[in-house]
C-alpha cells in the first residue's frame, strides 16, 4: 500500500430516480478503497437535472458547474423523470446534461460493454455469440446534430413550417476524439473501427478523411471503417469482431446503448467522459430507471465502476480503481444479485441496492 | 382464378453485384404467378448504380429514371461494390439509388422484420425472444439529413475546416409518413410506435408535434414514442413488444437494419418504397454482397419477397402476390437452402441461387 497522501476534490451529482441511492453506495465505495490506497477526498453534492429544476428552475445550476469545474473529477447518477418529460427544450434535465458536457468539454466519451462471465445468460443473445465480448465504444461527446447550428423551428421555401438541426464537425473537433481512440485501441487489442455514413453524409465523409490523416501516426493501430447501418446489424450478428470503435455523438448515443444492450447487464456498464484537461465526468449508462426509484432496487454496481473509472481515468490511481473492479467481481462470485440480474434456479442471493452496496464493500476489505 | 387479363411495364433494375441473378429469379417468379392470375408484364431492363457508372457514366442515367417513373413499378436487386467504394460522392452508386428514390418521390419506405418459424434459429437472439417477431419499420425515405441543406464542406467562424449536413423535416413530410404508417399500424397490430431524439433534436421536437396532431385521425391506433437510443436496446431485449414503428430516414436507415439482423436472415426480407402517386420501388434489404457475386450463391428469396410486395402495394395484385408469398414458404418448407440460412445437421438440401429459384417456380406451379 502507499504511504503518501493525496487529496482530491470530487463533485457528486446523485440528479434523479434511482440516481441518489446508487450514487451514495458508489461513494461510499470510492472512500473506503481510497482510504487503503492513501487517498482522502473532498465530496460537493451538487444539484442537477429533475432535482435542480424543482429546486433552482434550471437543470443546470450556475454553481454546479462552477463546482464542478474546480473539482478533480465528477460522479453523476442519473437525470431525468415522467415529471419534466414535456418541459420546453431549455427546462429539460436533458438539457443540464448537455451543459454539462459542454462546459466540462468532455468531448470523449468511453462506454465499455463487457459481459460479464458470471451474467453470459442474462444476454438476449447465444452464449456462443456474446461470451467474452469485450468492446470499448468512443463516442464523440460535445459536437456533432446535439451541438450544431443553425437549430430549431422556421418556414421553407414553399412556406410549410419546419423542424432542423445541423450535423457538424470540425478538423480539431474529429482529430481529438480520433487521437483518444487510436491511443486508447493501441492499449486495448490494436483494432480500431470508425462508424460513420460516408456513403451519404459530407459530415461522415469530413469525419472518415480527419480518422484517415490521424491514423498515419498510429501504425501500429489496425483501422477500419464501416457505415452505421452495418455497423448495428455486426454488433448483433458478431460482435467479437469489435476492439475498439469511434463514432460521432449521435451514432455513438445509437451504437453504445445497443452494444450495451448485447451485453444483457446493462445495470454493470460504466462510463467515463473526457476532455483534455480538467476534470472527467463519469457515470453509469443506464437512465433514472424513475419506476423504481426509491424503492431499494437500483444496481449500483454501473455507478461503482464508474466510481472505478473515476479513479483510473481521472485520478491516474489504477491500485484504488483495481480494488474496486475485483471487489464488484467478487461481490458476483459470491452470488449477489440486484433484480436486474437475478436469475432463479442458480446459487443466487436477491438483495437490494444497499446491501450490494455493503457486499461490494466487504469484498474491498477482503481484498487488502 | 380470374379470368380479366391485365398488363403492366414493370422497371427492373439488376444493379450490381449480386443482383443480377436474384433479379432474373424475381422476374421469372413474378412471370409466372402472374400469368396464373391473368397477368402479363411488358418489363424494361435498366442501368443503375455501378453498372450504370461504367456503363454511361452516372449513377443514374436520365433515361433509367424516364422509364421508371412512366412504368407501374420498379424491381430493383442491389448497388454497389469495392470497385466504386471511392468515387466522389456525385459518382458513388449509393447516389443512384437516392436519387432515384428521390425521383420517384417514394418517401415511404416499408420494412418487415419477420421471423421465418424455419429459420428461428438463424437468429443470433435466443429463440425464446425472437420467436414470432413481426416488425413493420415505415422509414422515411426522401427527406432528413439524408437531402437537406444546407450540406458540404467549409470553414467555421474559428476559421477551421468544417464538413455538415441538415437534418430537417416540413410539416408535409411528417404529415405524409405518419399517415402511412397509421393506416399500416391499423391493418397490422393497431400499434404504432414513433421513434425519435426529441429530447435533444428540434427537427425530432417538430417531428413528435405532427405526429401528435395526425393521431388524432387514427384513434383505433395506439401510439407509443421512443428515443432512438432505447429503441436501439428494446429492439434487442423484447423486440415482440413492437408492432409497427415509424421514424425519419437515418434513424430508419439504422434501426431497421438492426430489426432485419435480428431475424437472422436478412437473405429473407424485402422492402416497397412507396409515394403518393406513381410507381412503387421495390427491392431486397441486403447489398449487393461483391464477395458472392456472379457465383450462384445468393440467395434469392428477398427479391423473390419484393416482388409480392410489387404485386400487393405497386399493382393491388394481392392473389398473385399470395402465390408468391405461398411459394416460398413451401420452398423453406421442402427443405431448400442458400447457403446463408442453411444449417448442417437437419434435413436440408443446399442449393444455388438458380436451383433455389427453380423450387420456388415448382411450388408456385403446384400451388395452383
Ligand atoms: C439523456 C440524453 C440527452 C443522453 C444523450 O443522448 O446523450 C443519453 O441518452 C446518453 O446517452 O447519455
Ligand atoms: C446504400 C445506402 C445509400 C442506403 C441508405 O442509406 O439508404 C442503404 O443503406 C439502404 O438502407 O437502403
Amino acid at each position: 500500500p502507499s504511504t503518501s497522501h493525496r487529496s482530491y476534490t470530487i463533485t457528486l451529482l446523485p440528479g434523479d430516480g434511482i440516481g441518489p441511492e446508487v450514487v451514495s453506495v458508489a461513494k461510499d465505495v470510492l472512500t473506503l478503497a481510497g482510504s487503503l490506497e492513501g487517498i482522502k477526498y473532498d465530496f460537493k453534492e451538487m444539484l442537477i437535472g429533475g432535482a435542480a429544476l424543482d429546486t433552482a428552475g434550471v437543470p443546470l445550476p450556475d454553481e454546479t458547474l462552477s463546482v464542478a469545474k474546480e473539482s478533480d473529477a465528477v460522479l453523476l447518477g442519473a437525470i431525468g423523470g415522467y415529471k419534466w418529460d414535456q418541459n420546453e427544450k431549455r427546462l429539460k434535465p436533458e438539457t443540464g446534461l448537455l451543459q454539462l458536457r459542454q462546459g466540462l468539454t468532455v468531448f470523449a466519451n468511453l462506454r465499455p460493454a463487457t459481459v460479464f462471465p458470471q451474467l453470459v445468460d442474462a444476454s438476449p443473445l447465444k452464449k456462443e455469440i456474446v461470451e467474452g465480448v469485450d468492446i470499448m465504444v468512443v463516442r464523440e461527446l460535445t459536437g456533432g446534430i446535439y451541438f450544431g447550428f443553425p437549430r430549431g423551428y422556421g418556414v421553407n421555401q414553399h412556406g410549410e413550417r419546419i423542424g432542423y438541426n445541423t450535423e457538424v464537425y470540425s478538423a480539431l473537433e474529429v482529430d481529438r476524439i480520433a487521437e483518444v481512440a487510436f491511443k486508447i485501441a493501441q492499449k486495448r487489442g490494436g483494432k480500431l473501427c470508425s462508424v460513420d455514413k460516408a456513403n451519404v453524409l459530407e459530415a461522415s465523409m469530413f469525419w472518415r478523411k480527419r480518422v484517415l490523416e490521424k491514423a498515419k501516426e498510429y501504425p501500429d493501430v489496425e483501422l477500419s471503417h464501416m457505415y452505421v447501418d452495418n455497423a448495428s446489424m455486426q454488433l448483433i450478428r458478431y460482435p467479437k469482431q469489435f476492439d475498439t470503435i469511434v463514432t460521432n455523438n449521435i451514432f455513438g448515443d445509437i451504437l453504445s446503448d445497443e452494444a450495451s444492450m448485447i451485453t444483457g447487464s446493462i445495470g454493470m456498464l460504466p462510463s467515463a467522459s473526457l476532455g483534455n484537461s480538467g476534470p472527467g465526468l463519469f457515470e453509469p449508462i443506464h437512465g433514472s430507471a424513475p419506476d423504481i426509484a426509491g424503492q431499494d432496487k437500483a444496481n449500483p454496481c454501473a455507478t461503482v465502476l464508474s466510481a472505478a473509472m473515476l479513479l483510473r481515468y481521472g485520478l491516474g490511481e489504477d491500485k484504488a480503481a483495481e480494488r474496486i473492479d475485483k471487489a464488484v467481481e467478487d461481490t458476483l462470485n459470491r452470488g449477489f444479485r440486484t433484480a436486474d440480474i437475478y436469475s432463479t434456479g442458480t446459487n443466487q442471493k436477491l438483495v437490494g441496492c444497499k446491501q450490494l452496496g455493503e457486499e461490494i464493500l466487504k469484498s474491498v476489505e477482503s481484498n487488502v
